[in-house]
């Protein structure tokens, strides 16, 4: 009898009485003397279904009732509705086989196991709901990302991850070679033999496909890239992983403004897209990770987000100045208590902080009129903070290169990227969101660890 | 005047006698005493738009009229419906400004350039219409795959980039590392240190997601990866790039037909896809890199793929042996020039070569009963021979173990691939296909640099 996916069974739940049969892994097998009950998992959606075994049915009756969790079943039985249960069916079964065995030397049980033990076992923990539910939220969510972008005409392009390495943030990047390192060629005069390499010159990995993304822009008019970023960044907190993945968003004929509208339409999107897609998940998270996270998903799909500038907000930190640790004043880079305050206390919805000084921002932000600020905007979120970080870019050959100057950048090393401004420029903006940041946004889940698979941090995996 | 994007003048074409604003590139200018011609385009669909501007309605007229290729302009005008042109509207001038200038010295000047001089100038060359069509396929052709899987509910996994250097393949992998290559810290017996390196341990940059694809598979059921991987061989063809993406499924309870029948309408969903929403682009690489293409695409869309055993293929191959360079035999890898044969000459579609010697596949294939035969397929498409190579893997512990034996792997070194057997173990498959050698595949174009928007391959870039 051909198998059927459990979700298929809650999208259109046949008749009372049809005869199925579902393969899974069991969450628990529970039973009593003649009749046990295994609470089945398949993977196509979160939600297990009950089987129901007698031992008047089954032959095998206490063999299956031996076996422990995690073991693989095939099951054929009836449907059985279950309209005063809280599932709405469950499934009596006539036979079931043992598919995989799974013993109690199995290290996963079914006992509260913490997070740090879960992290030592990567390739099993997606077996339990938590993780389960993060992978699958994880899942949704880059979808929902592709489907907005590509609803708008976006084209999805993939800037590469081996870069040269004469290109601001150096220091922490990670370096690729093929030489042994046991015995690195050597030039004559001592220095590393680059020319023994297998790029002939050395070679990082990307922190960011955002320059890439704009010459792409000035072809395509609007691009986003999603792809894995590295940074090498001796960080032990529970926010920065080594490897992680980015959206970056680059838009041609675009400002400050079309940036900003983009963001927040894509923060909403996704987010809507969750609660409508993943229900089960979210409610998972809601119950035992954080208890206002549905509502506080609901505020952002439903917020105008608020705008407000660098210069004003930090008037209005000022009047609570008292109460950060970080004093407030003009020049200064917010502080997560500093955008928190902003979008928890004040605005109470997600803000823009707008134009912020321009020395503490990067070099490719558009100067203002003011020529003391950019304009580059951070999105800030209720519960963490900043979210997004996006900037129109600065168009204009001649204020580019003073800048670059001006920051003792050498233009040979952005040679090509001027070029975008020296044929056929136009203003353009963009974006860059971390995945992770938004999934741990979204489901609330403390640690950068716990939402990536196969999480590569400082110190070792 | 609210800019309109050109693909939503095609999409859904204004009343003739409409003022529009539009901005983008011109593709050509050309102009006679007192009319010229801007082919313009601004990114957002493959078409441009023809801008007619006169100098009796622009002041600007002759500043406009010598505009160099790939100028940037912002104009507003009428536009007009034009029934008996080759396109269906154009736009007559009012107003026409110089965004941004592109002079004499812009390097892609409107004359035939070759591939070879493009590739020198990656950051500029996706202006061509050869490269725009290209990366604009690319776009389409990774959204088709990500909706294909959504649909069916496989979830999206993101595996990890960073891999640990135990596993095969480690002579053709990237190394990363941290440390100051000029002084590679040491222990004291002389060998490398690691405990000095970020991870603390030798990390590689992966060839595969498929074992930790496997791990997800065992939990979620249906996953699909969508990544960059990484080959360090010394291939100087046209055919491999060290940095490149894969598409990986596994599926779980599915055996070699569940792969085939998913590589299979996988496969036709794209080529659908693409067939349907980028009619322009196709045509294009049809008429200038392949007359054959739609008609082959268009074939492979609407054919029931063959299935043929290795082992009767070889039966088929023999007949012809004499025009084969390679001659054959039971037990050999087939050649480009045999799988090209078997799928173009013998039978005339797509065609799943299944059941290959264990020998010639990777260890982790399903063995068959004879003893001999792993449960492999590889799918031959006409005109370039293989395009998927998958298998059912091999689920059992015991035959994992004594394989890995007979192979002289270590057992350690796949601890936790064996726990996925160990543990509720149920049979399961999977595939890979290499993203750019399906865009080749579709756009005809014949060098892998060229479907890959900064290529990376051997020997720089």
């Amino acid at each position: 009898m051909q198998r059927t996916e459990l979700v298929s069974l809650y999208k259109a739940t046949p008749a009372d009485g049809t005869k199925v049969t579902v393969c899974g892994w069991a969450k628990t097998v529970r039973d009593s003397k003649n009749i046990g009950f295994i609470s089945l998992s398949d993977g196509s959606c979160y939600k297990p279904v009950q089987i129901v075994f007698q031992a008047d049915k089954l032959a095998n009756y206490a063999e299956i009732a031996k076996c422990g969790l995690y073991t693989s079943f095939e099951v054929t039985g009836t449907l059985v509705l279950t309209p005063n249960a809280k599932q709405p069916f469950e499934i009596n079964a006539d036979a079931i086989t043992v598919l995989g065995p799974c013993g109690p030397e199995y290290p996963l049980q079914k006992k509260k196991m913490g997070m740090d033990y879960l992290r030592t076992m990567t390739h099993l923990r997606p077996r339990t709901n938590t993780f389960n539910a993060a992978f699958r939220v994880r899942g949704q969510a880059a979808f929902a990302i592709h489907q907005f972008f590509h609803e708008r005409g976006f084209t999805y392009v993939h800037t590469p991850i081996f870069t040269g390495s004469d290109c601001e943030g150096a220091g922490e990047m990670f370096q690729v070679t093929t030489m042994d390192l046991n015995d690195i060629p050597r030039t004559e005069d001592g220095a590393v033999d680059y020319t023994k390499d297998f790029f002939k010159r050395p070679v990082n990995l990307t922190v960011s496909g955002q320059l890439e993304a704009e010459a792409m822009a000035m072809a395509l008019g609007n691009v986003y890239t999603f792809g894995p970023t590295f940074r090498a960044e001796k960080s032990y907190d529970t926010r920065h992983a080594a490897e992680f993945w980015m959206i970056e968003p680059e838009m041609a004929f675009a400002d400050l403004n079309t940036y900003m509208d983009t963001a927040e339409a894509m923060t909403k999107y996704v987010i809507r897209y969750l609660l409508d897609n993943c229900p089960d998940e979210l409610a998972f998270f809601n119950q035992f990770f954080d208890k206002g996270l549905i509502e506080r998903l609901e505020l952002v799909a439903n917020s105008d987000f608020a705008r407000v500038s660098y210069t004003d907000a930090i008037e209005l930190l000022k009047q609570n100045d008292a109460n950060f640790q970080y004093k407030v004043s003009w020049g200064m880079d917010l502080q997560t208590e500093h955008e928190r305050y902003l979008t928890e206390q004040i605005f109470k919805k997600p803000v823009f902080v707008t134009d912020y000084p321009k020395e503490i921002k990067a070099f490719y932000m558009r100067q203002n009129e003011d020529g003391k600020t950019v304009a580059a905007a951070d999105m800030l979120v209720p519960g963490i903070g900043e979210l997004i970080g996006g900037s129109q870019r600065e168009e204009r050959l001649d204020v580019l290169l003073a800048r670059l100057d001006e920051l003792g950048l050498r233009r040979e090393d952005y040679d090509w990227y001027l070029d975008l401004r020296r044929f056929g420029s136009v203003k353009h903006a963009g974006y860059g969101l971390g995945f992770e940041r938004l999934l741990m946004y979204v489901t609330g889940i403390p640690n950068i660890r716990d939402v990536i698979p196969f999480p590569r941090t400082c110190g070792g995996f």
